[in-house]
């Protein structure tokens, strides 16, 4: 069991040893999250759903790599911007929690507006 | 310290408290991790380096939210793939650290099949 | 039925008497594309076959509000790069048409390297 | 100069002769004109102007290559929903000159709501 502070210093550590942080403004790494995200998403493209569940087999070791890519950028721009990411999860938990309560929204696809 | 798999837990009974778990097939769960990084993207739209830096302290809660929401979908893809995410990513490290040794990439953005 | 070059040279001058052109390096332009674009995806967002169906009659103003927005940026993008977007298209079917031959592709979703 | 009704039934027929209207349903559609739109802004990833500047030069046809596969799948999206791109994109110069009126969006990269 890793922690996401032990992850994040991993990341960085990487990156720093490469002297690359002159290339990461937080605008550059959020283009870089969200091809990553595109990359992960590809891997479904056209797919419908027994195409989506033989390809979540077949490519795991694609998604496992496009899913880690994700994780990397997110570590990396969380530290770049003083970001706390356990804790910004767990405090947008507790908020969908209120939008979302159990009671109102068990089994419903609505978004909170809707409820 | 929370672990990767801490939050991971959190996540997935906060799904499954509200029974979504039928509404996440991965093609689904991909798209919104897209659409989530679009929105951490957004943040940064339009602006030059000066305006980057002044937006990432300015919308500091709404970066946390929205790389908390990228996260959210991280985790759960990873958890309903079988996708051990920590691991994926030290092995992601290790793959790039062959294509990005140090003393060749060491300040310099090009990608590895220029180095 | 307006020529495409008609609409480019409408959004152009629209752009023109803002004194706009100064924000629209070839990169913030194609990230705008990109977030237009996934304004278009949202609206589908966690939808299945029935709610795709629904969304496309109940949101086809909003459909064609964000395709504009998509086709505004791309027809931006092509005149900012001096690029012939009708000849572009007209060259990109027929290099399709020779991965896709009409006998082999017809019927079939999968990539022209498997067919 | 071709109208985009013209070059819209290019596209379409092309489609239609291969039989692949059974999987473009709209989310697909709308998944496959993200990804292109990635594909464009892949070309300015960690680029700085300079770098833009040149990759725009160095990487024309590649360019024209993905904004035609953009205006492609907003052709094909536009087609099966019944909207009139043409008018669409009139109707949302009109909305934006209400929005950004000329003296008071001049030279401004402000969002109308800050004008």
């Amino acid at each position: 069991m890793t922690s996401l502070e032990q992850l994040s210093q991993d990341v960085v550590r990487f990156r720093d040893e490469r002297d690359w942080k002159q290339f990461h403004n937080p605008k550059d790494v959020a283009v870089s999250l969200l091809l990553e995200a595109g990359e992960v998403l590809e891997i479904f493209q056209w797919k419908d759903a027994a195409g989506v569940a033989e390809a979540a087999q077949a490519r795991k070791g694609d998604l496992a790599d496009e899913l880690a890519d994700v994780l990397c950028y997110t570590l990396l721009m969380a530290h770049d911007l003083g970001i706390d990411l356990s804790a910004a999860l767990a405090a947008k938990l507790r908020k969908n929690a209120l939008k979302y309560p159990v009671d109102k929204a068990k089994g419903s696809s609505s978004k909170y507006t809707e409820l």
